[in-house]
């Protein structure tokens, strides 16, 4: 499985941000929709080996994390505004313990990375930075995390993780996303 | 100069979409905003050396076609909705004949692929294919164009071009124009 952990520093973990003012009225959360697509999204398909989480620190609700999981994730459009939608009612969802099963292949649980490393169990964990290795030049096992951020910050929260670059540009994080799997993919063939 | 043109079969060229259902109303013109996107934003910055084209040929006022030009464009923000707006205004203006300059680095111009391919004077064609050649393995000169479409039509929009490839899975359009422009940022430094 692969697994892309996309970190929001100020992404809202209250489902009050407004559809008509994502950019504005979220923690950018837009940002955070536009990697769900590419982690999961193809052509025609979801990516069935591919999980998403979205660690959600901003707001008064905070920290939340949403998990998607493509193994069985349905119904899932690319567009932004539908993935808000359903981000919205994730974070409207009751939650228990640990993590919470909504519909679809959507999860949600109260907590921050630390929920996510627990869910990774022994996945080898990389970080996107731009100091790190070149990810055409690193040795990926089957079971791997990739840890997808702000600069600020997300050192400190992936202890562990080895630092990979996907180039000399620093991109989006959806279209780092989309590098790193066609990286993948090239392999897996 | 590098630029990237998206063929949108059935995108409206009629700005009478809704902003709240996108991926209803315009003929997939969400597939086209996420392009222009992935063309030509980074973190924190626009791409002055790229251009993006969306041709539109859907709807009763097909074909138009609609330049975004990285070197000027100002205000560019990625998220759908406000790229949908833009792209409503371009299609509101009065055209005359050639390419309408608007304001912040866009323009509209009556017509399809033939007006692009005039714009696009004697840059060197490629079109993104699953059969072509591997994108790592490929001579591409400075001026170069991309074209991207739907599956349908698009080889014989573009007679002279070279098929490439950029993987083994068929991924969004958005994300294939990340991948090629991963590969011609790691040439250039």
């Amino acid at each position: 499985v692969r697994s892309f952990v996309v970190i929001g520093q100020r992404a809202t973990a209250s489902p009050g941000f407004l559809l008509d003012d994502l950019p504005g009225t979220s923690g950018r959360i837009d940002l955070l929709l536009r990697c769900v697509r590419s982690a999961l999204l193809v052509s025609h398909g979801v990516r069935r080996d591919t999980r998403v989480y979205l660690v959600l620190l901003g707001g008064p609700d905070a920290p939340k994390s949403i998990r998607v999981d493509g193994s069985i994730a349905e119904f899932l459009r690319p567009d932004e505004r539908s993935m808000a939608t359903r981000v919205q009612k994730a974070l409207s969802a009751e939650l228990a313990e640990g993590w919470t099963a909504l519909r679809h292949g959507w999860a949600v649980a109260r907590g921050g990375v630390e929920v996510v490393l627990a869910d990774l169990g022994g996945a080898r964990r990389f970080v996107l930075d731009e100091g790190g290795r070149d990810v055409r030049s690193i040795s990926v096992p089957a079971e791997v995390a990739f840890f997808v951020g702000d600069h600020t910050g997300i050192a400190d929260l992936t202890v562990g993780a080895d630092a990979v670059s996907i180039g000399p540009r620093s991109v989006h994080a959806d279209d780092a996303i989309a590098i790193v799997h066609n990286e993948l993919d090239r392999r897996a063939t």
